[in-house]
């Protein structure tokens, strides 16, 4: 069996997922269209990235990421980095002919992910950004009963992405609430995971109208080190910075198909902590998922008769998409895990199959085009197309 | 205890529901501000009159709403007639001095309600338009948490008014989907619920951006008499008329106060029976409600702590608003009568108490405005105003 | 129309809710099968009986049954007194030829039911005991499911009903409490409604297995009067009384077909407030119901293929039980009052149509065995016949 | 770092979770107490253990486990083998000094329970029984409420497991319906994680009076292998051989400190996937869990105020147990797979430190105890004790 080796360039919470991925993805996906082996991990210190290969598992490190782009032994490089270190890391990666898979948003701009993905098109390499969320068996099941015409054409969806870890206002600034690093706020944080939702569900987003929010306008500038997501309190902080990027965004939709929608993000729902969800309004039925309870779709159908029709509850399990490499029983449990062990099987069955996976940079660029759509339309108070 | 003689023009489906209020409502509240006697009853026709007294309870019957309006025995003037009569009973029972509660939406346009709003007005008659749904106990209780702080400062409103039975495009052309009766279609008839519940629970909206989509666009024209919901199948029917109003709304709201939100609505969501929801977010805490459970209400406080902090489901009952009033017990039951009943009431209590009432007919005109909004926003693509 | 007078034996929260009924029953149920009229309400002191006859719309009142039960106009006479009181005015009531409707549990033990079952079988008369909550429409609808086979041969039925208005130690010694007015604690007071719903959805019950305790042994005397469902708390109040009936019951039970089943019910559940559910598995599905979500019923049918297959959220409505005569959408809302709006008019068409209803005084008295047996086994630790 | 050898006996579904909790653990849990490392697996033939050694990520494989039991390098033996085998191994690695963690059941028998205790008790090495199910953070939640008295005194234990996988009767006869391999059905399959829970959260169980069913008592003998969980469906077999466990099992309990309870279990449940629940009822609180909704917590404090008490919905994350090794936001996504991680580091701290663990087999053989008395008292129809 063939194996592919990985540098991963990070190792932050994301770095554990992934790490979990590749370890775990043979485990489920037997046989493995080939075995992912931790090569290389990279930090930005030496003894960061002497630590992250001891509890990552993986081979060596470096806290030089060009050295390991240009290791001619590795196969794929993996970026679990902040946004503003995307591109350049893809662009050097491309050159030197390795697959890449990035974190997303897959960018910090527009610009940066065009060339991103004109970078990996030149250079004919495979190429995936990780909105992960999508390959939950219960929204793989919703897509496939969209394909399959089991609620007809498509009307309307409705997006959400709620979570409360930002509402406290003491919450430090964090590389989040920066946009010269982060690029955007909540829009490119999570409201792009909806997108990716909106586009793989439905199809093209071609118009948008959008609002955006920063409702806490400035935080505390924590003097120690800054954890990842900015969770951590800040203790006897006084000074404040300001935040440039968007708590909150509210938009509405419409798709080349005709089906109209929404999008609602923000990262100040006290109460909602991933409540990432979808409503699919179909001629013939509909479809609502929500990730918090991950394991179940609900779908009700237009057909069935009058005294029996209502949503289903259904728990995913060896009957749906990608059942029989996962649990044996519904409800046994998906994890965040799982939607990275499935990701990491579908992007390495495109390197050794050579063929497309989706989201790949053109699905994050075409994002970027929707977010800056919406910021815009934002600023303007007008519908902002994003097709030409 | 005082008697008010109640004169009710209309026998259908809301007919019921009033008379049951009208009946039930001493029940409940005792003492009570004053007993509504069931006088007189109009229906179209002097045998459906004579019929509907029998059923609701009414000592007498008419066929003439005038005469009705202009019996001096009479105090309160109800209204449950399709929109398109609103206008002329409510403002000839001003002139007589008659009180009026009328269904919603008000009327079918801005300018009638403003009629009816200056009509009242004039008479110094008391008023009130039946959004019955802000009674419920779980949605006073939101009320009552906004007012005390519990959430602070509200930054969002998000509704839905969600219903299915018009997706099926077999169901026949009733009154509610010709404007020159309705008014409008989706809108009016169940969008300004989740309008009246923005203004009540939140503040008065004073900009709006919306969209509007007719996805049914004609419907068989049944030969026999037209149920008042519109749900009885066609048979037989091969002639088809055109709808020409809306089958769905969905719209960014901006609140005087500076909160943000939006409204979903739509009678074409396979599933969704009576899903008129709403989440609110605020700078210490979120309230959610979907009137499908609406014995609960959703609220979370930030400052619980950190690991018992979580929506608590409130069952309403003797602790909160009308709980003395209503069943002994949390979870008895609260269903559309009871809305009804509370509704009944608090207009009684204003006429004895000589004090004011919500939803009134400047509520009514104000959703009215609001509306148009709407309607002018889904043409223009930009916000509108809702005040000069 | 023929109308049926009423003669009302009590006055509280239940005379509220039967009054309801009454005037309810023909709006809904139209034509009605008879009108029922308020006649004479009874109450325990004549300014009492005078208040609850203004309060509940019934034409007259007095303070002594004896009269009411004798006057030759009143053809119904209807029992909303405590458990204590219950044989003597029924056996009366039928001695005197009235069909007679009582309140739940039919009597305080299981000699005194058997008496009224005697009584009302000597005297031909119609007669019916309050379970109302099998008259939910999503309870009668499971009835339907399993009697078309739906789910195939019931195999199992857990059932609980679980409240929290006595977990406060505080809350006074009302006559719920008390075995010599009540005869029995929670069994009584609400384990005999899942009794009601196992003998009307399975069938008849052969063996039981039980416990009971009594978590709280003494509670205040209140030295006010005491509230009908003692849930007003005692203030300053230090004189304690004994406990003497079960506060929770815990039990399994053997059916005639086969099914085997639980019940459980407490008043001592902090968070459960009108919790009444079942569950049923069958051998080709399953259907589940909790009443505080009373509109929704969930049904899975095996015969769905396996990657549809799913529990479904039934709203009750039009195209199910009594939906014509109920709210013309589902969700629109069932409270407690529709239940009993249903209940009046089942008991009235027996009346006038001169058939059996159920459940009647034969079902209150088996579910008194059933009781007995529950409580004989919690004191033998064996399995106890209710069958000979 | 120390690293601890592993030699995993057993190849199918829970080698799968197994191996994953090894590769994973160390990325979870960090600094990690040791590092794991999987030495060698074990499978019935050589070709299917150099499979499982690709696949799970082992140094080496072996066709006879007494090769791994014997060989000096091994630190622990992981026991994932059908039920028949986990007694000769875990003795036999207990002569050899090997830590032990062994898939539940424990044993088949009480007696093969008791001679494994006896086993690892004189050999004084760590021993572990892999009821994963309570290391499910929102398990940890409820412990440590109770722990802290947040819901006072326990009263009632409420416990399910519900699944429907062998509700069809044409699912094959696995060693899960034979009792010479799998020692019980339903009960030793499932019912003991309930049990687990009973004694994790309330404590010792003191009495048990239980009812067992075989719904389905024979099924078709598969020609062709076997599936671990038999939900392969037989194709073209007559032969059908006789169900020889209980499908469903349903018992009261009583509790040493003075709580009572109830548990039922079924693999006949159409609709229940891994509905594994309790509700726990104490005297200043409510706590109710579902797995199948596993970041979840219910809990309802008596506490609060009147008109802010309800059950809170806990999602658990990093302020809750293990929260600082998990994922960083609440809902990210516990699934199967984590419960492992966590019981796997829990064992391996357990060696490191030299402290015990729980569930050991200790509480492996007690819960044989409880079984077995569960399956007397079906027999007798009366109250067996559990303890001397």
């Amino acid at each position: 069996m063939r194996t592919l080796n990985v540098g991963m360039i990070g190792g932050g919470f994301m770095g554990k997922a992934h790490s979990l991925a590749y370890a775990g993805m043979p485990m489920f996906f037997w046989p493995a269209p080939a075995i992912p082996f931790r090569k290389t991990v990279v930090d930005i210190r030496d003894d960061l990235a002497q630590e992250a290969a001891a509890r990552y598992g993986f081979e060596s490190y470096a806290s030089d990421w060009r050295k390991v782009v240009e290791d001619p032994s590795i196969d794929i490089i993996d970026i679990v980095t902040p946004n503003n270190t995307h591109a350049e890391i893809a662009i050097a990666a491309a050159k030197a002919g390795k697959h890449i898979i990035s974190e997303k948003p897959l960018a910090r701009t527009t610009e940066e992910a065009k060339q991103m993905l004109d970078a990996v098109t030149a250079a004919g390499v495979k190429h995936m950004v990780a909105f992960n969320y999508r390959r939950t068996p219960a929204v793989a099941l919703a897509k496939k009963y969209i394909e399959e015409g089991a609620i007809g054409r498509v009307l309307n969806f409705r997006g959400t992405y709620l979570q409360d870890w930002s509402a406290d206002p003491n919450s430090p600034l964090s590389w989040r609430f920066r946009k010269d690093i982060a690029g955007s706020g909540t829009l490119g944080d999570i409201g792009t995971h909806v997108i990716d939702f909106a586009r793989y569900l439905v199809g093209e987003i071609t118009e948008v109208m959008g609002t955006a929010q920063t409702w806490i306008k400035e935080r505390p500038v924590s003097s120690g080190p800054v954890d990842k997501l900015g969770t951590v309190k800040a203790s006897g902080d006084v000074k404040k910075g300001a935040v440039d990027v968007d708590d909150e965004i509210s938009t509405l939709l419409r798709f080349e198909n005709g089906a109209v929608g929404s999008i609602e993000a923000t990262r100040n729902a006290w109460g909602r902590n991933n409540f990432l969800t979808f409503e699919i309004h179909g001629e013939k039925g509909s479809i609502a998922f929500n990730y918090e309870r991950r394991d179940e779709l609900q779908v009700c159908f237009a057909d069935d008769p009058d005294d029996r029709r209502g949503f289903r509850t259904i728990y995913t399990g060896p009957a749906h998409p990608n059942g029989s490499a996962l649990w044996p029983i519904p409800a046994l449990g998906i994890g965040y895990g799982e939607t990275k062990i499935i990701e990491a099987h579908d992007f390495i069955s495109a390197i050794v199959n050579d063929t497309d996976v989706s989201p790949n940079f053109h699905d994050g660029y075409r994002i970027h085009v929707i977010s800056d759509a919406i910021m815009a339309s934002a600023k303007s108070g007008t519908w902002v197309k994003t097709v030409e």
